[in-house]
């Protein structure tokens, strides 16, 4: 028998990704896809791509009542649309994965400082799991609620956890990252206009990014201690990836492979979805975002800078995979008892 | 148990493809991926997307061992290659799929007319299958032989040939090709050095294109009579992905959208990888290929010209995938007796 | 002592264009950039190539006033707009060059038939000549009104009046465009949103173009014959920039490449901004508009097919500059006495 | 009179922007466009933009036999070529700008540790000006040799070098190089074939980039301190343009717009190619290399990070001008003469 999922707020990018990925999924039954816009289209009209693949209709039914019919619903609306909606569907039972931000901070305080809101429900806060079972499997096995990370965030938490547990990282983390224009949304403006975004790269976010917050909160989690994270963020000429260049200062005397080698390997060996990359030859030597497109994979790799006693620490994730629908997915699977890798077994695509 | 397929020139883009949907297909046991250059190497070093997903290395044995031990061998070895190692498979009794044009035309004169040499196994081209599952099934449900269409030619065929096969056609057809860059392999020159090849619309083959021996051998196929195509082919700024615009003349009393679509409906109703796409809003009012990379569909749609009582017939296709490696992978499940859809049930990605 | 200019419509691509070019014009003052959203804000707000190149504000005054002011006005408004606005301009006596199409053609019927409006001007038609200097000069030398020609219309006309001037052209013309995102304007909409327009090759208008009318119109002006036009055309993934492919049929005794030749040398031979790109060996083959952006050139080629008796007709501009705003302001050199290159003679960039 | 100018390495992506700038400059002749390789073709055939633009053959001639007809040379072969080919130059008397990388560093014992060489003539490496004009103007008035800057040296160390000449900065700076394929130059290879390098974010030089040495030695020049550059660069999906994103350290008491603004203009004020890009409002809020393309502009800004007492100096230039040629130019102007401006007065292209 079929588990019913359904998504509010279906007809965003992360939302044709989520049925996408479970129209693929032999144990779940897609009972809603709801859009209030796009109530009674087609999917395929909003994601051209599930045409004859998934025959079935946006509904603009209430969250509510779609959530009534649903063992889990993924939330996948704006930041503070989802805080409302939230408490709602959690007094009914449902489970819940919630895309946005709004149960990704265990702090509240924290989402004054970086949301620049007063959380309304700060004890429901504690009951969302953040979703990235690299660093949470054991707590979402089974869980009820789970948050799924940013995307820029996930790119550079699965870079630097294990650095941040080997107790490795001195002073300030410079997190540069540079992502495509999928993880803006598919509203259009001016800064997604064709003619004015193709062939940029563009500081969007030099300073006050919003996921360092999470960044901070997962190696704190991770290390036991404080990390203070410099982030930048980039928008570069490509659709789906994300690049996340971490420069991490070390002790010289942890200037050796070896020893970075082995923080990856202990904490990662067994993922099904970290690749290691670092070649000494071959043109895809470190992680690149142009080899995960289409795929769950985080790519990891790492270069040393002896000169600066520095660890680049690099990921590549698809920023709508990994960094959203996939990660959602994954921790489904270990929330629902499923196999994790159900639905998420696609190779990325090459050359693309 | 498992049939044994081997790909013999596994390293190009169309092998890696193969390896790719291979990876993933219940019923087979790849046994060897060939390639002298790279024996001895994992696949995922010339092929990064495979890294994880495929643990196997080149081999660099002779073809013939590697073909004694299959049960199916995938020949992806340029033109000119495939003519001389073909004839020694079909005395081994093994099946073979052609990736390459040596087996694609049935009257051997036009190997001398449009790839300037004689064929000199004129006796073996009747016993290969065209392999485009849409026009050749009931010949492909376990045949020995198939050559898989050139990818140009496989886009321009579909979009044509229920109107062929309708009678419609008055006249030259022009066939205007927009390509991407992995249809012209991966070998590095001057033409496909990034600086010199992003962002041109190039006109590469404007006259003379081998593919329009094969387009006018399909057309007259299922016509019954002569059809001369006017084709020219430009590479533009994308990687994978055809959009094929046939300009096909008519008697103004054909200019009747609903005519036209019949001649689509009655040819192409029941096929797993056919999409019509054809709509009056949205911005996908029309195939494509952005909407087809990474699946094997073709989407097909027309627009009527009563200025110059013309129909525009307009296909997508994935080069690397209905236009080669997806095909020759139907196609074998036809020929192995496995449901068509095998391994290709893969949903396109959107945005990318 | 300068030629005073305003622009009407300033902030627009085409007339950031004009912004651009006429900044670099010794023989000019640009008295007013109008712009009613913008006005007051700096050009460069817009434009941003323009800062620290033009130092000038937008005005939103009346265009009635600006023009007063005025010796020459460039109406860079929508169709449909100026032809509101000009007959007030007659009427002053300023001189005009018109960037939209209400008054590129002479036969007011044909407005009905392809702009689906009674022109209410039919008068004025005669009075503006049709801006390409290639086929209009002599007109232009001096003259009070222009038009500036529609960018694709300009690229096919350019590629094909030699042709038809020389009475080859037999039958219906295959028009095949391949066009940047620039030529749709600066106005954000689903169609132009970064993540689903990258990486397309979108058939936005396979029939109905009307472009149609003003390249029929041209054609007939050189050939003194009719000549029926079937075009389509395409977005590609980039930004600026044109690819025309005419699909011309001749007699077959006209398969002759020095008569070709010949007719294009005729007509073009002395035009400073017309190059010939045909090359036995090299990658720049034929014309790419990949090596005309930033330039007036019109970069013309062709290529012959004796399968079916055509000539392929090729022909590259930057929509922006040989398609708008450089042929515009070569009109205007013409107009006003100056060398017709001034201000026009940029080379192009390579590689871009 | 004209000065007699020449190129050795004319054939390379610097030499054609040299040949495409000089082409257009009223106070020099090109006698010599140098390149053994393609000796007797015309320069089109190679640059082909240039068609049209200049009427000139390569010339295989010695270089020393160019160097003797010519009054300033411009040598642009590669590192390691023009350490061999300089004193040949100086002992003639001629002026020289090199291009590569040969003449840069003062100090010879950073050719050892990051070029791995033991440079053979140190004595030379006083007499070259480090040719950018904003921070050695004076030197370069008259100079006879000049050394052009590293294309990503450039954009670093004209965001960076106000804050160390004002004594800001704190510890390590972390600069992160975006950069497109032309800085990687014209040589074919798989690592620059489309369909691999199409869409990539690829670290290339995450740690040991050779520019660090001057990026080093010019900061410490404008302060008199040491300053350790922790440099990682990026290729991204453009052909032109660098954003460089330096992460710089400040005290907290050091967060001060206003005071980082004064140390810009304090060095900057009177440049002619400097322009400040920081904006509350527009899309184009940051430097963005899409908005420099073609020009000699260097387009500079910052944001402030509280949260890490952060400043992110932020510069934009397109590599092979305001990188390679248009400095380079630009010196030339400055050591003989003329106006600084000369040739370089392009405006940039939008959008593109």
């Amino acid at each position: 028998m079929s588990t019913k999922v359904s998504i509010i707020g279906a007809s965003g990018y992360v939302g044709g990704e989520l049925l996408r990925l479970l129209s693929r999924h032999p144990g779940v039954e897609i009972v809603a896809a709801h859009s209030r816009v796009h109530a009674g289209e087609y999917v395929h009209r909003v994601h051209p791509n599930l045409r004859g693949v998934l025959s079935l209709q946006f509904t603009g039914e209430d969250p509510v009542s779609v959530a009534s019919k649903s063992d889990l619903v993924f939330l996948s609306v704006p930041h503070g649309a989802s805080v409302k909606l939230t408490p709602k569907l959690v007094d009914m039972g449902v489970r819940i994965i919630d895309m946005s931000a709004d149960f990704r901070l265990k702090d509240p305080s924290a989402y004054k400082l970086w949301y620049h809101y007063e959380h309304p429900y700060p004890d429901l806060l504690g009951r969302f799991v953040y979703g990235l079972p690299e660093l949470h499997r054991e707590e979402l096995r089974g869980a009820r609620y789970a948050s799924a990370p940013g995307c820029n965030a996930a790119a550079a938490i699965l870079a630097l956890a294990p650095l941040a547990r080997s107790g490795m990282i001195r002073g300030t983390i410079v997190v540069d990252v540079k992502v495509g224009s999928s993880g803006a949304g598919g509203k259009p403006s001016l800064a997604t206009h064709f003619s004015e975004r193709f062939g940029v790269v563009r500081p969007y976010a030099p300073a006050g990014h919003r996921h360092v917050a999470e960044i901070e909160q997962e190696l704190r989690a991770v290390s036991g201690r404080e990390h203070a994270v410099a982030m930048s963020a980039h928008s570069v000429n490509m659709v789906r990836g994300i690049l996340s260049t971490s420069h991490v200062f070390v002790d010289s005397g942890d200037m050796d492979p070896a020893k970075v080698w082995r923080a990856y390997r202990e904490m990662y060996r067994d993922e099904p979805f970290i690749r290691f990359v670092r070649d000494k030859k071959g043109i895809f030597r470190y992680p690149d975002p142009k080899i995960v497109v289409g795929s769950n994979f985080a790519d990891i790799g790492f270069e040393l800078d002896p000169h600066t006693s520095r660890i680049v620490a690099l990921s590549a994730i698809d920023n709508l995979m990994k960094g959203a629908a996939g990660s959602a997915l994954q921790s489904m699977n270990l929330m629902l008892g499923f196999d994790e890798r159900t639905a998420l077994d696609a190779a990325p695509l090459h050359p693309i």
